[in-house]
């Protein structure tokens, strides 16, 4: 039997931490956190994350702006409001909501945000701290991940890892955490994509998978070790006719013959993508902090 | 038997590559690219280095300057250098060499350079374009045996290379280059380090070892699979009394027992350690290019 890592109650619990903060910040007499989302286009997932996000500023007492733009926007009128956030002293932090449309350069767009706001850590420039063990802005997704095996005290000092998936949002950033100096951290971390051959040999040395890979039900019971950690960072949305909203949310890992292999394992929903958003919402107290200094 | 990697002789080629562009440069009625050193204080193996990186330039008929300081300057007065040295227009690239003194916060130090002249791209911005597969300046040793990968044409995509050690300098972007999109590139990679449980396990299963430990002989024939491409990043002093210099330059890599079983092999001294000049005089020249613009 496995231990189901709650990363709703975990997300539910450093909201409520970051709430406290925020009302002795207002209890202090001074304006709380600020966080900004700018949307383009219609995209119906983007609409969901971003809601979520917004929702949850307003939850804990941010404040926070909806930027909507078309998705006939240009790459020049989109840079334009992003130097305008950049130069706004009441916005601490502000995220661009992947994907954007593709006549965008989404590289370009977000090289253009200042590195102090850039809360989604996208920036060369922080993801550059981040790999050389620095303070800076992790990216929400493997911050979220490292979070929770933290308020869940597992070690995994010396254990080997395998995160499957190299992107520059998860995968990548996620195998430098876990193998950097710092508990949770100091695993053997091995980092495995498409061109990785006999993966399933390499996932069932692991103590511990990462799946950031978004294939529904990928990672199967033989592919895993006997109490290996599982976190599944899939959320893929697969057509149901019989679900009120036409679709569920599919993780990477075939959740039901896992469970029962695995020593702690992440359901989805309500593993890994709550913690996303705490995050997200971490480092927005933290851009806050550094612009009260 | 194996094949050495000659990296004395891939080296020389980069060298003269980059001489006859400097002759092209030269004839074209231009200012060669220019590279500056920074040593402070009298550190036997660094003023070696810094030797050796100075005749380079000279040799290959770049400008070079050595900026030689007393060991006891202060930080406050080192980065005012810096700083001089990133506001000189004629100047296209900078290396301070490490390790500084110990009143003196590298991190700062390094941090005070110019991304744009960060030749040795250890700066948070250079390191991060790395991390996130952008064109930038690749830190020299990794990048080094990259290019000797690249030259020898060994196809690695696939594989699985196993990197001993995780410093900033060789054995995190190391990781990081091998994993990436790219020929020589897309390897499954472990990367290991002093916490790392049953290491001779990891690396018995390994295509490629890249070992960046700085132990002598740590890595034996029992650690390596038949065929292994074995890659020694060690250059540790080994004191030697038969030796004129007092000394012998030792790699991780037990060479005399592991060279049978490897398909191919650096040596030490002759295999990464000219390859790192070689790529800093490279980076130089990218930044010479991009200076021209």
């Amino acid at each position: 039997m496995s231990i189901v890592l709650d990363g709703k109650a975990t997300s539910n619990q450093i909201k409520e931490e970051l709430a406290v903060q925020v009302t002795e910040i207002k209890n202090a007499g001074k304006r709380p956190p600020h966080l900004a989302a700018v949307l383009v286009g219609n995209d119906g997932a983007s609409l969901t994350y971003v809601g979520s996000k917004v929702r949850s500023c307003e939850r804990i007492g941010y404040d926070s702006t909806l930027i909507k733009l078309e998705d006939t926007i240009t790459q020049e009128a989109l840079i334009n409001t992003i130097d305008k956030l950049n130069n706004d002293p009441l916005l601490d932090g502000f995220i661009v909501q992947l994907p954007l449309p593709k006549h965008i350069d989404e590289e370009a767009v977000l090289h253009a945000i200042e590195p102090s706001k850039d809360v989604d850590g996208f920036h060369p420039t922080n993801f550059g701290k981040m790999a050389l063990g620095m303070e800076t802005f992790i990216p929400a997704t493997p911050f979220g991940i490292m979070e929770l095996l933290k308020r869940y005290a597992l070690n995994i000092s010396g254990k080997h890892a395998v995160v499957i998936g190299r992107s520059h949002i998860v995968g990548r950033p996620m195998s430098i955490l876990l193998s950097e100096k710092g508990n949770p951290g100091n695993a053997t971390v091995t980092l495995t994509h498409s061109r990785t051959q006999n993966l399933a040999a390499i996932t069932k040395e692991a103590d511990i998978i990462v799946s950031a890979l978004g294939v529904p039900n990928f990672v199967t019971a033989d592919m895993v070790k006997q109490d290996a950690i599982i976190i599944d960072v899939g959320i893929t949305r697969v057509p149901d006719a019989n679900h009120p909203k036409g679709y569920v949310i599919v993780g990477d890992v075939a959740y039901d013959e896992v469970k029962d292999k695995a020593s702690y394992i992440t359901p989805v929903p309500g593993g890994v993508g709550p913690m996303t958003i705490a995050m997200l919402l971490q480092n927005t107290m933290l851009a806050y902090q550094r612009n009260q200094n």
